[in-house]
């Protein structure tokens, strides 16, 4: 049974279905009416600006029609209705307040417990059914990074993965990069080094959101792939030390790199970054193009690099890792604002070859959007 | 006279050269070093990571050896030398507190009174001339827009444009997107109405920081094209209202756009970005994809669309915005972080038709800094 109640000076409506209640502000209802002349029926995109509703709009008269709520304005006499229910899914009367650091409800923070539960498509399938593509992209959405296996062993081949939900983002590295052993490299990557857990181009602003990484050739021994969650460890770091995490927040850090002809790029942000309203967006870490910190007072500096430190060795914990090796045309794709990869070294005989490239996560995310509504009709 | 000192427990040097006196802490001068056991000498990237810097680093000596600053620390024994001027231009030893919505000294904040000063370049001059680029490029970057003038009138000229200073960022709009009136439209700028001045898909996260539109046809009435700067609308709010400047930067709106088939971008991000220390760092607007706003507590809706409203009509001023008329072969190049466009509602007879595309900023930049660099060797 729903219910409506209106205040006395129209400003504010009250709904309730039975199980839920929330109050609504006149001037939020116009807004965001559905209506033919509000929103455009082919696009769904809003056809007025708030300066075409008037400043005292209020609620003139609040009924129900059969299971449709409808209201009219004043001054103005505009009337629209509303699905109770769309009404109650964006109730916005509930405490805002949480602790800094929250994450989406979409997500789930991991270990190394998640080893045995990587989610992990079939290129095939992924390929053919939008059912397995859907589920696919939902891991990598709710994990943050997701392996796909029997990919074929062939040059560009990763510009096919990123065609499951996306586009490339071509970046000075070109739309796609090599990594393996150089001479003279550009990058530390392009060597046979063991990096530590990073996030990709911290120094770009914004990051490539999405990094794709594929196995050509991988007869060397060593060179195993590990990721870590940013999240769990910014996660770890607020139970650990409140204060650091804080520091780690509140502060940016600068990144740079400058490693090649013509290319000066240069960030500055947080390396652990917060919404305004503490939701965890975004975690930046990278030893390698970590420029000098200008941005922390004095009187704050030891303390800013006691949680640098505490952040990176939480990070370097093998408790937090995964560890997995690739096979040729087999790869893995990660959210390179939220979990870091990392490799260990490799040398002596036999060869390494994968081929990375960026992509961006709206689109992955759209796609699965997409998918997830069609799934529902079906 | 460059002078130094070193705190009794090794914890902190103090260095002047007379007219700047900074302190430095031990970790972050270790951290810093540029030897090349730290840095790599290729291409400048870290080659160590916190965790190898001992813990309890402290400063053994410190001495000027001619113009370097020759360092030694313990427990490690480890040395390395530093240009003093490098260090003092680092300092960190300064207050950091800044009223919120403060802008990088890069930039500047303008209203129609730079009408008669827009940055412009000549396309055949910057496409030769890398002193011309760079002063275009350095006008976009310091106002947020520039227009470019005398370019060819070929479909796909725009592409030209982007490769002076990055990449095309590709998105389900295309690697380009036809502005001009077509049935159907899958997005209003696709049609002849007016739009409010707006940054482009702000429902993208991150949203392409570039934005390019280059025209082809101009023979309609009407149709023309308005700038107006975000951040210096953002500071008038906050000015006038800092109550309502804290409500637009402390909260997120979201933005969607799903007018086409297998596409549903959502994003959650504030109208009005800062920096966790208060730089004014983006601006988003946009009337047609703006959703729902959900994350506001009740008890402070109202305040919140005063405040979005009040900003709007800033934004709607006139006296805020550029106005300019595009003809074939010219173009213009907006910071979609920073700078509203605009345009006039057109209709009957002649055409209109532009094309558009996004690119990234942190390529202008960098190809801008790599630009001045060699400028001042010159």
């Amino acid at each position: 049974m729903t219910t409506v109640t209106v205040s006395s000076d129209g400003g504010v409506l009250t709904l309730s279905d039975g199980t839920r209640t929330a109050r609504f502000h006149a001037i939020w209802l116009r807004d965001n009416a559905w209506d033919a002349q509000t929103r455009s029926p082919g696009n769904g995109q809003r056809l007025i600006t708030l300066a075409d509703i008037p400043k005292d709009t209020r609620i003139a008269t609040a009924a129900m029609s059969g299971a449709m709520l409808r209201l009219s304005f004043a001054p103005d006499g505009k009337t629209v209705e509303f699905d109770p229910a769309w009404l109650l899914d964006r109730s916005y009367d509930r405490a805002q307040d949480r602790r800094p650091g929250w994450t989406s409800p979409g997500i789930e923070t991991w270990d190394a417990g998640l080893t045995h539960a990587v989610p992990t498509g079939d290129f095939a399938s992924v390929s053919a059914d939008p059912l397995a593509l859907c589920h696919w992209l939902g891991g990598v959405a709710r994990y943050g990074f997701g392996k796909l296996l029997g990919g074929p062993v062939e040059d560009g081949a990763l510009m096919r993965v990123v065609d499951l939900f996306g586009y490339v983002r071509e970046t000075n590295y070109g739309r796609h990069f090599e990594v393996r052993t150089t001479v003279n490299p550009t990058n530390l990557a392009y060597t046979g080094l063991g990096l530590q857990a990073h996030t990709d181009n911290p120094y770009r602003d914004p990051v490539p959101t999405i990094q794709v990484l594929y196995c050509l050739e991988s007869s060397a021994a060593g060179g195993e792939n590990m990721v870590v969650d940013g999240f769990r460890a910014a996660e770890r770091l607020r139970e650990e030390s409140p204060a650091g995490f804080d520091l780690l927040t509140q502060h940016c850090a600068r990144f740079e790199y400058a490693g090649e002809a013509g290319v000066v790029l240069r960030s500055r942000r947080p390396m652990i970054e917060l919404a305004p309203d503490g939701e965890l967006v975004a975690v930046r870490f990278n030893n390698r193009s970590a420029a000098a910190i200008t941005d922390v007072s004095f009187d704050k500096m030891e303390g800013y690099y006691a949680a640098y430190r505490r952040f990176g060795e939480i990070i370097d914990d093998p408790a937090m890792e995964v560890t997995f090796r690739l096979n040729p045309g087999e790869c893995f794709v990660v959210d390179n604002t939220r979990v870091l990869h990392a490799r260990k070294g490799y040398s002596g005989t036999g060869t390494r070859w994968l081929q990375g490239c960026y992509a961006d996560k709206d689109g992955l995310l759209s796609r699965l959007a997409a998918l997830s509504v069609r799934e529902a009709a079906e």
